[in-house]
C-alpha cells in the first residue's frame, strides 16, 4: 500500500477501505507518512466526505493508535459530556461534579481554547494550584475516590489526533465533519466510558453557524458512537449569545461556583441540568430525563456536588477554599464598561466577536502556544431580549493591560444589535438526536 | 498575507488574487511556506480548479520565480516545441535541427522520461558523451553557433516548478490542468521563446486519455501562452499506439537519424513535418503550413538538418559519428520478440502498457532517482491496422537483464488486441487550437 494512491483514491471521490484507513492511521502515528502527504489526504477528505464507515473506520483507527483507558472494574457507569465549543461554555465544571456526586463516574479529558473558544483546561488552571497535567495512574486514584476527575490530554491517548490536529490548523482542513468526528470521538472513546452526551452548538458563537450543519455534524457523532457500542445522545443547543453572563476563564469558574450554589444565570443552570440528566439516563441512574433533571438538582440543592467538587480540587492540587470564597480567584485589576449608542431591545450578539474580544484581553488564545491570562474577561449585562438604555452598560470588561483594551470595546461595540422590539425567544435546546430510546425521551419531556 | 488563508480561499473554490498567488509562489521559491500547506493548496487547487486568470498569474508567478532568458539580440525568431509526453514520442531531435537549418532559433531545454513516457534528455544521453548538463552561457553559445541547443532544466529556471513538481508527484496533484500549465508554461516560457507549439497527446499511451480533456489542457496552455504575448498554436495528436516504431532511448535515437536521412516511419516523419512547420509559420519564416512542411522536407532532403545535429552533438561533447554510422550506438545483448496469439488484424494496442514495458527493461524511471539503460527498449513490427498471422512477431524485445525479460514479454502480450476487421484509420493530427491565424491555416490545409 502507498500513500500517494490512498489519496488519489480520495481525491477522486471513491470510498477507502477500512485498510486503507489504518494504513493512514498508523502512518500518521508512527511518522511513516510524511506531513504533506497527510496535508494533501486532509484537504481530499474535507472537499470529498467520507462515508458512515469510512467515519466510523478513522474513529477507530484513531482511537487505537494510543491507548484505551479500562475503568470497567469500577462499579457505575462510566460517562462523559463534550461540547463542540462555544463562548462563556462552562457547563463541565457544573456537570462532572453534579453526576459524580450522585454514583456514576466522570472520567474527563478536556482540551484548552482556541480562537474565540475558552476550554475546560484553561478555567481549571485559573483555580490556584489545579493541575490538569495527572498521570493516567493519578487520573484513577482521583476517580476512584471522587468519582470524576478532570485532566489534559495525555501522549498515550490517540497521538494520531494530535498529529492530525496540528496539521488541520494549518491547512485549512479543521472543518470536515468526518475530521472532527474522528478527533472527538477517538479522544472521548479512549476515556474507556460506557456513553456519552454531546453538546452540539450551533449559532453565531458556534463552529457550526448553521443547524443543518451542527445536525449533520450531531448525526455523524452518535452514528459513529453507535456504531462502536456506545451510548451516545447529541442535544443541539444555542450558541446565538454567550451561555450564562461571564467570559474569561476565573470569571467562568466563579459563575459555575455561583450553581453550584443554586445560583447563577438561569441558561447556564438550565443547560447543566439538561445535560447531567442525560447523562443520568445513559448511565441508567435514572429512567428519566425529568427524573435526571430531579436529582441534578437534588445534587446541586443538598451541597452535594459542591462536595465533590472541594474534593476534586484538593485532589488536583488545587486551593479547594475558592468553592466557598470565589475571592480566591484571580481578579483583573481593572474594568471598564462598553454602553449602548441606543435604546431598545438587543435582538442579536456577535457572538464569535466577544469571544474574539475576551481573546484579544488575553483570556484565550490566538495560537496553541499563547498562553492565557487567567483573571481576564467579561461579564454581559445584557442579553438578547433585555430592554436597554442609550447609554446603559451593555458588558463590563475586566482586563489588565490598559493596551489590549482599545481594540477589544471596539469589537464589543459592534457585536451587540440593538432594535426597537424583543424577537421571539429561542430555545436552549434546539434539538436532541440519539438512538430511538432518546427519541421517546425526547417526546416524554414535551 | 497567511497561507492558510489562502488555502481556505481556495479551497471555498473563490478565484485567488494575482497578489495570492504572488504569495504562494514566493513561498514555495523561497522555502517560506512549509511542504504541507503547500499540499494542501495543490489538493485544493486540483479539486476546486483555477479560472484562466488565476492560471496566467500562476505560471506568471513560476516563470518569474527564476530567471528569463533573453536572446533578443539573436537575429530570427526563438521557437520551440513541447509534448505533453507519450510512448516513442521522440520528434524533439528531428523537429530542433530541422528548424534550426532553416535558420530559426530552438532554445530548447527538455525533461526526462517518468513512469510509461520518453524523456527528451534520456534519449540524447544515449549519444556517446552528450551532455545535457550545459550552463546557460555555454547553451546560449551552441544555440548562436547551431541555432539550436538541447539542455535540461538548470536551477536558475522556474525554481518555483522544481519544489511544486516533487510535491504533487506525491501527492497525487499532478493531474491538475492549472498545475499542468504552469509547470509547462513557466519552463517553456523561461527560454526566451517568441512562440511555441505544443503537441498535446491524447489516447492510450497520453497523459489525457480522452480528447475533450486533452482539448480541454491545450486551451489553457494556448490562452496562457497569449496572455502572456507569445504565439502559442497546440496540436492535439494520436497517442492510440506508440510513435513510430522503435520505443527505447538509443533506438528512438536510431530513429529519429532515419527520419533526418529521409527514411523512418511515415508517422513519425510526417508529425516532425507538420510540428516543424508550424513552428516556421509562429516564427514567421514560412507564411502557410504547407510552405512549412516544404521547407521542412527541403531541409531532410539537402541533408542541412543532418549537419546540424552533427554539429550540436559535436559541441554538446557527443560522439558526432552516430549520425552517420548508428551502429556506434549503445545496443542491448539479447532480442526476444513477442508472438501474435491469433489471426486477424491489429486493433488497438495499449500504449501506456508498452510504455510501462520498456521501463520496465530498464529503458525507463519508476521513480526520478532510478537511472535508465539506453540499449534496451521495444521494435514493433505490427501498428494499428496491420494484418498479424498467429504466431508471427507483434514486437522485438531488446533486453540486456534476463531477470525483467518474462514480466515485459507478459504485459506486452496483453498489450496488442486482435480483431478480425482492421479498424477505421485515425488521423495523426486530430485537432489545432490556437489563435485566429492558426484556425485560418488549418482551414487552409484542408
Amino acid at each position: 500500500m502507498r500513500a500517494v494512491d490512498i489519496i488519489r483514491k480520495k481525491r477522486d471521490a471513491a470510498e477507502l477501505s477500512r485498510e486503507e484507513i489504518d494504513f493512514m492511521i498508523e502512518g500518521v502515528t508512527r511518522d511513516r507518512i510524511p506531513d504533506y502527504q497527510i496535508a494533501a489526504w486532509l484537504m481530499a477528505v474535507l472537499l470529498r466526505g467520507m462515508s458512515r464507515a469510512e467515519v466510523a473506520a478513522l474513529t477507530e483507527a484513531m482511537l487505537l493508535s494510543g491507548l484505551v483507558l479500562d475503568f470497567s472494574d469500577l462499579p457505575a457507569a462510566k460517562v462523559d459530556k463534550h461540547s463542540t465549543g462555544g463562548v462563556g461554555d462552562k457547563t463541565s465544571l457544573v456537570i462532572a461534579p453534579v453526576v459524580a456526586a450522585a454514583g456514576l463516574y466522570v472520567p474527563m479529558i478536556s482540551g484548552r481554547g482556541l480562537g474565540h473558544t475558552g476550554g475546560t483546561l484553561d478555567k481549571l488552571e485559573s483555580i490556584p494550584g489545579f493541575s490538569v497535567n495527572l498521570s493516567l495512574e493519578e487520573f484513577r486514584r482521583v476517580l476512584e475516590l471522587t468519582h470524576c476527575a478532570l485532566i489534559g490530554q495525555t501522549p498515550e491517548i490517540a497521538p494520531a489526533d494530535k498529529r492530525l490536529y496540528a496539521l488541520r490548523d494549518v491547512t485549512g482542513t479543521v472543518e470536515s465533519p468526518a475530521l472532527i468526528c474522528g478527533s472527538i470521538m477517538s479522544k472521548k472513546l479512549a476515556e474507556g466510558i460506557d456513553a456519552l452526551v454531546l453538546d452540539v452548538k450551533t449559532g453565531s458563537g458556534a463552529f457550526m453557524k448553521s443547524q443543518s450543519d451542527a445536525e449533520n455534524l450531531a448525526t455523524i457523532l452518535v452514528e459513529t458512537g453507535k456504531r462502536m457500542d456506545k451510548k451516545v445522545v447529541a442535544l443541539i443547543t444555542d450558541m446565538e449569545q454567550p451561555l450564562g453572563r461571564k467570559v474569561g476563564n476565573a470569571l467562568e469558574v466563579e459563575e459555575c461556583l455561583d450553581v453550584l450554589r443554586g445560583e447563577g444565570p438561569a441558561d447556564l443552570r438550565e443547560l447543566c441540568l439538561e445535560l447531567s440528566a442525560w447523562m443520568f439516563v445513559l448511565g441508567e441512574r435514572t429512567k428519566t430525563v425529568a427524573d435526571g433533571r430531579a436529582l441534578a438538582a437534588e445534587m446541586i440543592a443538598s451541597g452535594r456536588a459542591r462536595d465533590t467538587f472541594r474534593e476534586v480540587i484538593r485532589l488536583q492540587g488545587g486551593d479547594a477554599k475558592v468553592v466557598d470564597d470565589t475571592e480566591r480567584l484571580p481578579r483583573a485589576r481593572h474594568q471598564s464598561h462598553v454602553a449602548a449608542a441606543a435604546s431598545g431591545y438587543v435582538t442579536g450578539i456577535h457572538c464569535e466577536q466577544v469571544g474574539i474580544a475576551s481573546m484579544m484581553l488575553g483570556g484565550g488564545r490566538e495560537k496553541k502556544e499563547d498562553s492565557v491570562d487567567p483573571a481576564v474577561g467579561l461579564v454581559i449585562e445584557k442579553k438578547i431580549g433585555d430592554a436597554v438604555e442609550a447609554g446603559e452598560p451593555l458588558c463590563a470588561v475586566h482586563y489588565n493591560l490598559e493596551a489590549r483594551l482599545a481594540q477589544a470595546t471596539e469589537l464589543l461595540k459592534d457585536s451587540f444589535v440593538i432594535g426597537p422590539q424583543p424577537p421571539a425567544p429561542m430555545p436552549l435546546v434546539r434539538k436532541i438526536i440519539g438512538d430511538a430510546a432518546a427519541e421517546a425521551f425526547a417526546i416524554n419531556k414535551k
